[in-house]
């Protein structure tokens, strides 16, 4: 820092393309802090060091900073100022703020440039200080990538490119620059094994109206990759070359690009006299849309992972006491399951495999130090996902082993009775997840209760777990809305979280849906994919009125009408019992 | 036209003021066309004519312009431009579009204005050509003023004058220009007479930090106006002079004002110098939200309307088919009985009464042609409001009269479901209408049912009926939702409409209260504040939830609790038949 002249070095937990898993060679805050857990930003000072994160990682972060010279910042407590108020309290005229521009979003790097304008400070955002001293440094991911085929698909490279360049038409851009994994490995139909769980390839693309330019390592490619890449006029170029190319735009050129994903760096590396249309990507909301292929192969996807689920619902019961299971056996269980379904890549996330009041920890993920062994007595919460070649699938179930406290039972009827209220929602074309995400709370709300986080978000089919633009939560955020369309799949996942005791939730995957037209308009409804018991030793019926056992007995009734003719005659007489009516 | 260069003349339904209601003097449009309705927008050529009206006009609409020159447009029909495409596509080069800028909005003037820029035409807003022809044109308004007491506001002027002024501060401004009525009216607590219905006075006002210009006819306020305004160094000045004076603002004043309410000839009065701060007025949320005193006398308001009501409804009930009533002397009836409970300003919009198939225009307003007699066999629907000192309300009730069909029965059921669950919901600080409304819409959207309005709005306290910025309603526009505050008094009104049928609608006030506050948050609920009962001869009990009964009775005992002691005995009697459990 004192080389180059840096007061102040940022240091976020974040790669190139503004993606929310990153691979090995991405974790330098990771390596300048110590501190493992996922999200969280560092500040680096001449003579002191702080390290933000949020409320999931507070009691782990004091752990890990402990004995070193780092100040852990806990985010949204009172008196402790973001990062930026920090900036604009302590960053002194004449002072230089430092970070890598390529690992901010051009959003955030305009908001920290703003601050040291203000406080007539200067920004550096050209160089990567930390590579400078890590000298262990893993490389750069180096993966084979590989053509997903049109039966997974359903949409040819074609066809997707053809779809963009007329929303191109529509802004009046004639090039598009795209740097989000999913958004790339959607057009393009590739997919790989460059970052945690999801398969993507690190690249870069700049989309031009006769042909693309497409930034990754070039030997990752398979033949059929090759091939659609010649037949669609698409040229492979080194994965750094974009900084260098994006100079070369001209005057005239109209550029279509998302300011909310694109990199600080690649943005400011954009000539000044080249138009910039700022929009949404439009990919985002064409991939978030399911065509019926892929749509046909999700079911599939989920019908897999439910038969997986109640075999090891099954197991779990059945073997709970009698053997030791863990926290991570029981997940690595589950997995074992699904792998024997087929067509299985890998896990399409990291696992949260919690016991007891560990399931009242949203986030948690289990390490061999805090492993804990599954008793009779309490809630095994499970939250994972596969990554089958039909889809990917995001899951939670809450399984009670043995006889469990009458709370437990209460709210885990409350989880269930909110779930269900939302699958079973009917409503008109134009409706928003924040006008429908109150039939989730109210359960909750009317007893003043709640649980923090979003009811459910759009889910990726072998890309991102988490995927916009649509989803279901409450609070309003200006242009962050979107109606709801036939062919997305949201997650449905309320959940309720007691300190120190338990957490439950229960997630099954919706499938928006066109109902009748008329007069009125086009109604929709949501389809349940996910087909897996809501364990009903933990219900209790008493909580429940008619309609909501209507509901709960016509999910259990299609979950063993469509999963018995796969299962064992043993295992079809267990799920009979699990799914019988109340 | 020809005189002054005029090629197309808008003529709007508006006054200086961007009122709902206006004064008989602001009724161009009606003069100029013969079209008698509400809303509408006239465009003369040099030798066609055009009038935009919607829906709810088109056959009165058609009936009026039959035999005159006046072309009708329906908005919203298929291939029907909006009066801006068609001026897109017949203004021509060198022409001239005149309006008079006074009647027409800052946002809508320069939609017109940009429209003429492209089409390399000019606009003239300067004149008001439909006084230059309407002879026997009706005075402006001049009513006498009067201040309301504080123990109706339950603010002093000079507190209004404190927190705006705090506002305009955040805002960075040290002018603030009003021109909405009901603002106005709010801000220095008078009332008057110069719009229909709302009990409003024509008038500006120009808020500086130390003094405020109040534009006005002097001699319509009452003593206890003028001690006030000497008390709040509140000047009145002539009504027009504002035009003038808005001029003489100068450099180096920020001026805070809504361009969605200022008129356009005022906006481009301003000196170019001037900064200006364009943001909703500050005005609009604290008067949504009521004061105690506010509070109190609107609870009183509500139950001597309900008691107005209940008199009303047993009168129907008992005199239908022994008497002649009909829709007008129905509601005259009504407003008898609302008289009668004391301290009765005037109604508080204009009523709508309509049986049968009547009911189901849902703007109906009837008239000497259109007025029928109430007969047994059918529904009658009467939403109308009651301006009391104790503030003004908004009550739609729908009765049956004798035995009416089953499917009318089972529509009632329905929209007293919406209302009952709407009224119901919990939630938490930070949500809004939006957020609620499907609670109201659900009984209809799972029956492919809907109704083509909003569930609610807020209400003004002896202003206007139709208040923001909060209300129910689905669809979020941008920068249009607002958090539901403590305070806030909203309708709740769904409803269905049968062409050719029948009509129904439940509207009730809400109230907005803070419930129980503990580590989830800020809980809230909704009081209900009118108090008539849900005509049970038109409940179908087979399809209500026992929730939903239970939602029914607890209503109906607290109607039955909070009015039978002013009652009759056999008002009584008749109240407690009509409040009886279900």
């Amino acid at each position: 820092m004192k080389k180059v002249g840096v007061d102040y070095y940022i240091v976020p937990s974040a790669d190139f393309h503004q993606s929310e898993y990153v691979g090995e060679y991405f974790t330098t805050r990771r390596f300048i802090t110590g501190f493992t857990g996922s999200a969280g930003t560092a500040l680096i000072g001449a003579d002191k060091a702080y390290l933000w994160t949020d409320g999931r990682y507070f009691i782990q972060a004091a752990q890990q900073l402990e004995d070193s010279p780092v100040t852990l910042m806990k985010m949204g407590e009172p008196d402790v100022p973001t990062i930026e108020e920090f900036l604009k309290e302590y960053l002194k005229e004449g002072q230089t703020l430092g970070f890598d521009g390529r690992v901010v979003s051009k959003g955030q790097g305009t908001e920290y440039a703003g601050i040291a304008e203000k406080n007539g400070a200067s920004i550096s955002c050209g160089e990567d200080l930390i590579d400078k001293i890590w000298e262990d440094r893993p490389a750069l991911p180096h993966k084979p990538a590989f053509h997903l085929d049109i039966r997974y698909t359903g949409e040819t490279t074609a066809s997707k490119l053809f779809r963009i360049r007329e929303e191109m038409k529509k802004e009046g851009a004639d090039v598009h620059v795209l740097t989000t994994l999913d958004d790339i490995c959607w057009t393009f139909n590739f997919r790989g094994d460059d970052i945690s769980y999801f398969p993507l390839v690190l690249s870069y693309c700049v989309i031009f109206m006769d042909h693309v330019d497409l930034y990754m390592d070039a030997d990752k490619a398979d033949e059929k990759m090759l091939e659609d890449f010649a037949a669609n006029n698409v040229t492979i170029r080194p994965y750094n070359d974009i900084y260098q190319d994006i100079q070369r735009l001209t005057a005239g050129q109209i550029l279509l690009l998302d300011p909310r994903r694109l990199n600080y760096a690649l943005y400011n590396l954009i000539p000044v006299d080249v138009k910039k249309v700022e929009k949404r990507n439009p990919e985002i909301l064409m991939k978030a849309v399911k065509n019926e292929t892929e749509i046909g192969n999700i079911r599939q996807a989920e019908i897999k992972d439910s038969v997986a689920h109640v075999r090891f619902m099954k197991w779990l019961k059945e073997h709970v006491e009698k053997e030791r299971i863990t926290e991570i056996s029981a997940s690595d269980k589950l997995d074992e399951f699904r792998a024997e379904m087929g067509n299985f890549l890998r896990p399409s996330f990291g696992p949260i495999s919690s016991y007891g009041e560990h399931g009242a920890i949203v986030h948690y993920s289990s390490t061999p130090e805090t492993d804990v062994e599954l008793k009779p007595g309490s809630l095994y919460l499970t939250d994972t996902g596969a990554g089958f070649y039909e889809g990917s699938t995001d899951v939670t179930r809450t399984y009670a082993l043995g006889e469990i406290p009458q709370m437990m039972k209460d709210h885990f009827t409350l989880v269930a009775i909110s779930n269900l209220s939302l699958a079973n929602v009917k409503f008109k074309e134009g409706v928003c997840g924040e006008n429908l995400d109150y039939e989730a709370r109210r359960p909750f709300w009317e007893r003043n209760l709640d649980y923090n986080h979003g009811t459910g978000h759009g889910v990726g089919y072998l890309l991102n777990i988490h995927e916009g633009p649509a989803g279901f939560h409450w609070r309003i955020r200006e242009g962050a809305y979107e109606p709801l369309q036939e062919g997305m799949v949201i997650t449905d996942e309320p959940g309720i979280y007691i300190e120190g005791s338990h957490g439950i939730r229960l997630e099954n995957e919706v499938l928006v849906r066109k109902g009748e037209k008329n007069s009125y308009g086009q109604f929709m409804y949501l389809e349940t994919l996910t087909l897996i018991p809501f364990d009903l030793d933990a219900i209790n019926p008493e909580l429940m009125s008619e309609r909501e056992k209507g509901w709960l007995n016509t999910y259990h009734r299609r979950v063993y009408e469509t999963l018995s003719p796969m299962l064992t005659e043993d295992e079809r007489e267990w799920l009979a019992r699990y799914t019988r009516e109340i």
